[in-house]
């Protein structure tokens, strides 16, 4: 399965993925996925989000009980890594096929679901299909988000071969429905080092740290780049540029996390001194007062320098997380008998949101070597990823027992 | 004739002018010249590079004398203001027409010129036409220019109704050829507020400062923005960040200019730490020496936070302009009776490109009451703009006399 999905997607210039949703690579995986659930006698189910679950029904009543739902995401970051979403999604499959090979007979039903979007790659909202399942995004709004090249979701969905037909319709989601879906379970690769200090090929997950993107649109005034004298300027990139700084400075003194990897600027021209530019922030930290301190902190930093710059500072938050906590129960009842390490992650995952949607949800973490994720050393060992379907077949068994 | 110009290539959510070269708007602006040519009797003749000149030629042998030749461009930078380059080329057509209301028979031709992709706003040199027709940028070199769509100069020329096949041939331009043409004057807007100081409403120009572009790359290692510790990082955003601060703060303490107005990042992704920040800096300055000083220092100090950030600077000199001093005769005689204020400017013009090929070039600035330049605000009145075509009107009737 891996040998089928690496080329997919894959920029030869750079290493990395791009597999953004609705769109060229992230359709094919789709289409692979629908195979490779047929060639299972899984039956695939699609929700009205562009969310798939390829079920494993056992016959009579226990058909009928609600499931146990395992997988993950296809869609890459740009530049993205290999890992990230297909590992948890291939996993599942490889899951089904040890619990088969073993002869397992579930007692309920058992999805493998893919769930769309998740990065925020293209749609500026992470964890898109899991959030229109759970009802967190209504499809209202979720209909007006608009890629960079200005197309809207819904046409994104029907040019990808998907109907949103049935979301206009105001159709739901039964990913998140109690009478179908009785827990969640994610297996990711770890975005981190974790599990490579504590010396365990395997991990659960405590919770998620909350965190949020947020817009920073710096304003000043366009001008000759030449013959503008410097003090006569109002640059928005000067304003942006300290802010980016003071960003990095006060989550490292706070042992948070806040980047601006995102900028874009107007007109965008050598010659030109810019009259806007807008920078997003992504930022987290270990508690939900922490993470208001350094937002609070940066946007003050910001607009101190805006008014010395002459420019204006406005902030939007595109995205706010509280911090999530998985199920204790299951977590323990998983990871604690096996001698797992639980650890919390700073990363956003449709666990997360089926967590806040009251789905008793789980995380398993295979350990990635570089920790890098996101980018395209992005890794984790094959010994890893079998270890990793070892884990998660296990659970699977004991949940659908 | 300004009326016919002002829609064209409009923006409606900026105000500012998308004229960007062999597209569009700039191409409907061609069409509108050949027309204004045409409607005077004047011969339309394009050289191999896009450059078109309007000549009114006289009858006998005089036809054969090098000609004057005025006129600036139609392209524009991304969201530019309505004067840079058209003030030139309407007022050139202005003041053919009042030459011919005044009875005037000229002794040697007299040529309306447009040269092409002055701004740099699409391929990535400035001046490209003037370049191109004096030989400073050889074809073999501009051919493989792309624009950010990846399109080359030969395709964009193409696509926009020209034929690259006389550039492909080897043909030059008779744009700069002493033969043809005895002396060059550009009227421009002033891009400044060195006349609005003075009171005055038309200047002369003494010259053009030194300037460069340089592009910075900066390379670090992309990372997930949410799980990779702030000291794990080698985040090439805060680099670029902290050198775009020391050249405005190098250039303001040296009197000079520098500006960061055109960054690009990869991958660009809001929880993603880029992997590349590439940003190009305007610097100019009032000597050479000043300008070497200035790009050197705003180097080391982007080099020495590189070496603390874990990141790589490399930087790449695109295009660098000597110091331009303008024909001081004929500025003189031009000024001098008419009490015009001489004045330096920072900004590059093809009036630069061919003085310094050795046409015998000057300069006259219409007062711009803003001093915005490059930018929606940028202006001239009526009455200055008047002034300028009569001023223009007196200096080609004197030239060709």
């Amino acid at each position: 399965m891996w040998g089928a999905c690496a080329p997919v997607g894959r920029a030869a210039a750079t290493g990395g993925y791009r597999r953004l949703p609705f769109a060229g690579a992230e359709v094919e995986l789709r289409h692979w996925f629908a195979e490779a659930a047929a060639a299972r006698g899984l039956a695939l189910a699609a929700d009205p989000f562009g969310n798939l679950v390829a079920w494993w029904r056992p016959e009579g009543p226990d058909g009928a009980r609600p499931g146990v739902l395992t997988g993950s995401h296809l869609d890459s970051v740009v530049d993205g890594g290999a890992f990230d979403g297909p590992l948890g999604v291939v996993s599942a499959l490889a899951a089904v096929d040890r619990l088969r090979e073993r002869g397992v007979v579930p007692a309920r039903p058992l999805g493998v679901a893919v769930l769309a979007a998740e990065e925020g790659s293209r749609f500026p909202v992470a964890c898109l299909g899991s959030r229109l399942a759970t009802g967190a995004l209504p499809w209202e709004r979720a209909r007006e988000l608009r890629d960079a090249d200005g197309t809207a979701l819904p046409d994104a969905m029907a040019a990808a071969g998907l109907d949103p037909s049935a979301a206009e319709a105001g159709a739901g989601s039964d990913v998140a429905d109690p009478d179908r879906v009785a827990c969640f379970l994610e297996l990711h690769v770890e975005q981190g080092r974790d599990l490579v200090d504590r010396g365990a090929a395997v991990g659960a997950a405590s919770g998620i740290w909350p965190h949020g993107r947020y817009r920073f649109d710096f304003t000043g005034r366009a001008d000759h780049a030449g013959t503008t004298r410097m003090e006569d300027r109002r640059d928005p990139m000067l304003t942006y540029a300290m802010t980016a700084l003071a960003a990095n400075k006060q989550a490292r003194v706070a042992g948070q996390r806040a980047t601006f990897g995102r900028v874009e600027v107007a007109p965008n021209g050598t010659n030109a001194v810019p009259s806007r530019v807008t920078g997003w922030m992504d930022a987290r930290a270990d508690s939900e007062a922490g993470l208001a301190e350094l937002v609070d902190a940066v946007v003050r930093l910001g607009s101190d320098r805006a008014g010395r710059d002459g420019t204006a500072l406005d902030v939007v938050p595109e995205s706010v997380q509280a911090a999530v906590a998985f199920d204790a129960d299951l977590t323990a009842r998983l990871a604690g008998p096996r001698g797992w390490p639980v650890v919390p992650t700073a990363a956003g995952h449709d666990a997360g949101v089926l967590a806040e949607a009251g789905v008793p949800t789980a995380m398993l973490f295979v350990r990635n070597p570089t920790g890098v994720s996101h980018a395209p050393d992005e890794h984790a060992e094959v010994a890893d990823c079998l270890a990793g379907v070892a884990a998660l077949a296990d659970c699977l068994q004991e949940l659908v027992s």
